[in-house]
């Protein structure tokens, strides 16, 4: 290459393959901003922040057609010696506000130093954050007043990041307007601004510090469910989680389900009143553990994200969530919110920090779902989606690159283990697997808190702590799968009676049988049944599912779908094999079944780290196809014809692949005599 | 006129003369709406709110060349019929909204009828109000609750404002959502809208009544000063004062003068938070009062405008002053702002109330010399106006359509009377008015609470009830310009004894004289003297006064002004002669010197009427040439020259055609015997 006469350069970068000529002695920065290369910087080219730093290439690049020389860039200067000095640079790595291009060059440009980079976590499980976050760090030195030119020191720090930063109209609510005057001062004029930019492109300060603040800035993303309330703690530079927790949702104390606590506000006046300060003072609870946890101060917290459902949503609010209660089912708002986090009570964060409330999809179709629909994204995939969030309600996606629907189906609480006569919640002690042999019919099962089955030897020793103490939602789903599969069950859903079954275990309980998995006497602890009444709470449950589900293929106009994904903490426990069994989702390959883990959770993890993900959940809730169950007349049709095990209505080829489910039909009649019958048996 | 084959029609719309071609049938509120023609209208044509009434005249008009027949418009319909029965229709008038252009005619939009109307109110000396309001109605249909499309109420509603008034983007804050479901139905999903719209069009909902209201809604203006709140109730459909009261600022125990406040900060941390508080229950105080006097709910006041000085500013917000007490005088802000009312503590108004604080100028010259700027405006008048609005600081404007220039000058509070011998508030009691016969030396006076002068029958007894307490400022400027003029004083100053005066009422105190006003002995009360410590205090304020004008008119270039305003409430009251003959004033005619009265107050309420108002004197405000007197050396020099009465630096050929001033010449050696010898002479 001759660069003699050469008054400008070549400039490749890479990963993005952007190119273009720049005059020599552009800095590095300089030429990725003109080339629209996504270079981060903080100091805004101060040789402060190190943000900015590349790793050139040097030889020859015949994929580029360009050969880089030694000289292409700038020497090391003063800035970028006193930095690798005091903080340390990698090999290779220059600054790129400090390296100017003096040839042709190849520019490699870190994960790092993008800012929009995809941060992969280790963990396979984990998911790619794309990080855009609404508040990032600005550097700035701002003029000092001039007695000539009386203008606010608000003004002139807005005129500073308008000059540097090319950022306009930012305002600052009093609370910043009152620490501006002391920060400017203590940092000589020279301080780092948090700006909060919503995705309307309103630009807002949140904090400032004196001189250059070198740390991330943090927010929380908080799934704030009826029963629990989860939350992590974000790095919002990386999107790395530093902590998470969660906590029991004291509103419990108003009522287990949401209907119940709606109810309470209707016989309370002032009940949602209550509830609100409770679910308020739960989220600093949250916060302050997190932050905690994670060695933060609360200062440094300066977003946070909330899904919900539509009544938390309300409740959280203020906003008295009685119309949730009854048809229409009309929310007070459904768009997504960006609120001052004090205007929801959440004190324990940077005072100025703002909350972002993902938009409701309907009236029973929550903020949550539109996380899981962020998550799963069922719009960007060419197959068909069923998505299914399991909770007290079951809230159901179903969609592909053409087209995506939402409804949300009355499961009632069974699958969580309520309404279940040995039901509780999945903690220590809880049976959450089960298997019957078909021949002995005899169960053996494994308890939350030890990985050994109850036929394995020392689990008894195992679960001494915690006892043997019921069963939760995921252990009710496997018993009744497992009883159809053994035969104790018909496809009705009646239970056999013992000499139907073949097995004592079947024992008369009134004019229907129970079947025993576990007997007090064994081990301590209540005696364990799956009882007739429970069998209907869950054909109740899953028929409710399946027609949600139902519902919407008819809507697509399609008897399949591709793939099935479960989300929720409960979905993750649930075995796919068992579900289809019960005819709880539709037949698919069981390895078409997966499990998206908390995905309302992650969903809203990526809107807080990205404002792009926050438009594009917003426009995505307004393309999604509500569907109303309540109204639907389809919806108890299926729900009716669902109540087999598994339902009548559709064939299960892929379920028959492997597993064959034995031909039984038992009748009430069968049962022995009476309560006074069960009563001996239980003594005997 | 041939209508037979037209199929549309000519319509004249007086008095804005807009015409143009409308299709026969076309409502009147259509026609104008889409000629651009300001016809007001809250129901949206629904003939409930008949804001829309025009006039339509009909024969012939040359002017506008055009006949107009008698069935030009559609003959009066039934809901006009009912209308007239129930509210009553003024002869003549129809209903924009009902009557059809069905020929070519002329319309007359009377002013009730204009949005944007001029209310010229009885008495000559209130101002014109442009009304252009923040805050208006609008009634809504809103659609009710769809399970098949589930928004939110709130998305509805402000799709009905988008679609039935072309107003979009409208946000609500939790406080209206709140009551937003119950306001809809309770309404059966109609309502009236009370929106606020900024100056940069950003749309919020305040608050929502039931069906159509048919009220107006009321804004506070506000001027909150160092002394003294006042505060206007206003109704925001006419710019009609309902009410106004004031009181003392609770802040004044904490020192009597601004900088007194900033120090008290300064030595006593939290003492802004202290002040910050009360002057915000103040606040609430004058808002209750307001909404009382005149008979309106607190709901209904929607609106405040807030003008103030820069250290009132600041403390109202809640930001430390100290950087207003010492150079550069920076401020924390200077842009005006836009708040909810609820952030500055005013909680006394609609829980959704909005704010306007109008922008501070400088350090030293407020957001109330703003409200001067905008209700003087010198920008729009060719002739040179000085503004001088006296209080503790002089803030003073000169300017015309070329250019308009500010500074504050620091006058102190000798002008209110304080640092005063016999100083005291304008209040009953105090000495308002004087004149001392230039033969007899001997004075006579008014005093506040009575008309009748001191040497009149029947004064003694006016007076019993508050006594004769003291002088208050207008009333120590007419004493030392008439002690001047009588010959009791020189023109450097300087008290002349008994000796020189000729009048034993010149009484030696010390090594100086002191002229006797008003002696105890004759009806009770201190004794009133105007000492030559008095004079001095008032050579310096009004030096400081002079010296700022002088300053701008340097500036400006010219060495004399057209006009002198003499603003604030103390201007109201100082006789231009005897301002003139004290040099607080450059030399103009007499009848150039008028008094705007409560300038700052009046440039509130146009605020508060008109948000053009507002964009305008903001853009003002960054045009107005800002000049500090604390670093401008020509400043001292103007000072020291403007110490004689009147100073000798500038000739006031203007005065000398009407008052010859004695050419005397003071020195203290003229003074009796010491304080001894005065003493002894009161006794007598």
């Amino acid at each position: 290459m001759t660069k003699d006469a050469a008054t400008d350069a070549l400039v490749i970068f890479t990963p993005s393959g952007k190119r273009g000529r720049v005059a020599l002695g552009t800095p590095v920065l300089t030429a990725a901003r003109q080339l629209g290369v996504d270079l981060d910087s903080v100091c805004g080219g101060r040789g402060i922040c190190s943000k900015c730093q590349i790793a050139p290439g040097y030889g020859e690049f015949a994929k580029h057609g360009v050969t880089v020389s030694a000289d292409a860039l700038s020497p090391v200067n003063a800035v970028e010696e006193r930095y690798d000095r005091v903080r340390g640079l990698k090999p290779g790595r220059r600054l790129g506000c400090q390296a100017c291009i003096m040839g042709d060059v190849v520019l490699d440009v870190p994960p790092e130093s993008q800012v929009h980079r995809q941060v992969i976590r280790k963990s396979a499980a984990e998911r790619v954050m794309a990080m855009d976050p609404a508040t990032r760090l600005y550097y700035v030195e701002v003029a000092e007043p001039d007695m000539h030119d009386p203008t606010g020191d608000f003004q002139r720090l807005a005129a500073a990041l308008e000059n540097q930063w090319q950022i306009s109209g930012i305002s600052a609510d009093l609370k910043v307007l009152r620490e501006l005057q002391k920060g400017l001062r203590k940092g000589d004029w020279k301080v780092t601004l948090a700006v909060h930019r919503d995705q309307t492109g309103r630009t807002r300060l949140i904090d400032l510090w004196p001189g250059f603040r070198d740390a991330p800035l943090y927010g929380l993303a908080i799934d704030l469910g009826s029963t629990t309330i989860a939350g992590h703690l974000v790095d919002l530079t990386d999107g790395r989680v530093l902590a998470s927790s969660g906590l029991m949702n004291p509103q419990i104390r108003f009522g287990e389900d949401l209907m119940s606590r709606v109810s309470y506000v209707m016989m309370n006046p002032g009940g949602d009143v209550q509830m609100t300060a409770a679910a308020r003072d739960a989220l600093n609870t949250l916060a302050e553990a997190l932050a905690i946890e994670g060695g933060v101060t609360a200062r440094d917290i300066v977003e946070a994200v909330i899904v919900c459902n539509p009544v938390m949503h309300h409740l959280l609010l203020g906003i008295d969530p009685v119309e949730l209660g009854q048809a229409p089912f009309a929310l007070a708002s459904s768009d997504s919110l960006h609120l001052a986090c004090t205007e929801i009570g959440m004190t324990a964060l940077n005072a100025s920090a703002r909350s972002y409330i993902l938009p409701l999809i309907a009236g029973h179709v929550g903020a949550d779902c539109a996380a899981v629909a962020l998550s799963e994204a069922p719009e960007t995939r060419k197959d068909l989606s069923l998505i299914v969030d399991v909770g007290t309600n079951a809230e159901i996606l179903l969609g592909n690159s053409s087209r995506v629907l939402a409804c949300s189906s009355p499961t009632g609480p069974a699958f969580e283990g309520a309404q279940i006569s040995a039901g509780q919640r999945a903690a220590p002690g809880a049976i959450e697997r089960i298997e019957i042999d078909p021949v002995t019919k005899e169960p053996r099962f494994r308890v939350i808190g030890s990985d050994l089955w109850s036929d394995e030897p020392g689990f008894a020793e195992a679960v001494a702590a915690s006892g043997i103490t019921g069963i939760c939602g995921s252990g009710i789903i496997e018993a009744v799968a497992e009883m159809r599969m053994a035969g104790l069950l018909d496809g009705s859903g009646l239970i056999g009676g013992p000499d139907q079954t073949g097995t004592a275990r079947t024992e008369p309980t009134g004019r229907t049988f129970a079947y025993l998995i576990h007997d007090a006497t064994a081990s301590g602890g209540p005696r364990i049944t799956v009882t007739q009444g429970d069998i209907r709470a869950i054909q109740l449950a899953k028929s409710a599912l399946y027609a949600g589900a139902r519902l919407l293929m008819d809507e697509m106009g399609v008897e399949t779908v591709d793939r099935v994904v479960l989300a929720g903490a409960f979905g993750a426990h649930i075995s796919p094999k068992h579900a289809m069994v019960l005819g709880m989702i539709p037949d698919v390959p069981l390895d078409k079944v997966t499990s998206a883990g908390n995905a309302a959770g992650t969903g809203a993890r990526m809107a807080l780290c990205s404002v792009a993900a926050r438009a594009a959940i917003e426009a995505q809730v307004r393309r999604i196809s509500k569907i109303e169950t309540a109204i639907a007349p389809r919806f108890q049709e299926h729900f009716v014809a669902a109540n087999a095990i598994p339902h009548a209505t559709d064939p299960f080829p892929e379920l028959a692949r492997i597993v064959t489910l034995p031909d039984v039909s038992f009748n009430t009649n069968g049962a022995g005599g009476g309560d006074g019958a069960g009563r001996r048996r239980r003594r005997g």
